[in-house]
């Protein structure tokens, strides 16, 4: 068997197995795929990744990926910087600028409180947005996943910011625009019945 | 919008759907992970890519992958020249091995003849393999898969083969070692009573 699989592709199969979810059957699926129809592919897929790791750093205001020391979002004079908008991921932020409706800054967790996996308050980084809270004092919204992980998230962010007397709020759970009652789940409906809101006159 | 997502993270997004079954979400899944919690990983990635890419070709003989013109199996003197097994993919090519049972040749098509992915006898070399067989009379062994594509595959070379009159036969097809005629699906039960054998006393 030894000297019958090139040793360069079975160490390409060991290193594809550092991307999430690819274990060995895929990784070599993923190797023959690239050697066989798409070099040019696997040739700019290592180009990509060396100038990702090269550029790619956290902005040091709002912890997203940034390839200068604060971000674009970050330095914009046009944001209010007395709203501080708390999301999960990047993609979550880019959500919430699709919508057009929120001017203010945003810090960016980079994940959520999951004690199993080891991600605890240190490694979301919680003692700079608490820093970052103090020093320019603004409402903080908390805008992460109704999940049990993004829930427990909020609650000990909330207890934190609140104990330095820090005005946060949470965005809002409820049916969806457009939603109907006969097609949403109960859970949603019951949350919605909970936080219902007084219809002013 | 423009600008709040590095130019790099776009690009490596973009580049890692090259692989198979990687979409969207998935790509950008991965570029986060990478960036965030295996930044050695990716670097590891990148150079086993390109190292892969440069260095590995297909064996002139036998069309599997291998980093020299000709690889060490089909260079070995060990090995019986009179026989060529047919199989698809080098993970096939290694199954075979690890059953210690057989001594000849191989083959790698790379593939399977799939006519609605643009894959016909042109890309799968069997102009090559042809040659390859007038050059060394030998006895060919198909071994493709027992799927529709893998059955159609083996067909098309039997005709083919045997109208250049060389001598084809196919691995068996029947219940596994230690099955029993109750756990088997009917379809090989089926092929295996077709197939049955002559017990010689």
């Amino acid at each position: 068997m030894i000297g019958m699989m090139p040793s360069h592709l079975d160490e390409l199969i060991t290193a594809l197995r550092c991307l999430p979810g690819v274990g060995p059957k895929s990784a070599q699926r993923m190797a023959y795929h690239l050697l066989q129809r798409d070099r040019a592919g696997a040739q700019h897929l290592a180009q990509s990744l060396e100038r990702a790791m090269a550029s790619i750093k956290h902005c040091s205001k709002c912890n997203n990926f940034s390839e200068q020391e604060v971000c674009a979002l970050c330095a914009s004079p046009k944001r209010d910087a007395g709203l501080l908008c708390v999301v999960e991921m990047p993609a979550d932020l880019l959500m919430m600028e699709q919508t057009q409706c929120y001017r203010g800054m945003y810090f960016v967790l980079m994940g959520r409180l999951s004690p199993l996996d080891g991600i605890g308050a240190r490694e979301l980084h919680f003692d700079r947005l608490v820093k970052r809270v103090q020093e320019h004092s603004c409402e903080v919204i908390l805008a992460t996943n109704f999940t049990v992980e993004g829930d427990a998230t909020a609650h000990y962010l909330a207890t934190l910011l609140q104990s330095q007397g820090v005005k946060v709020s949470r965005i809002a759970r409820g049916l969806p625009v457009g939603g109907e009652l006969e097609q949403v789940d109960s859970g949603t409906l019951a949350q919605a019945m909970l936080e219902r809101r007084e219809v002013l006159a």
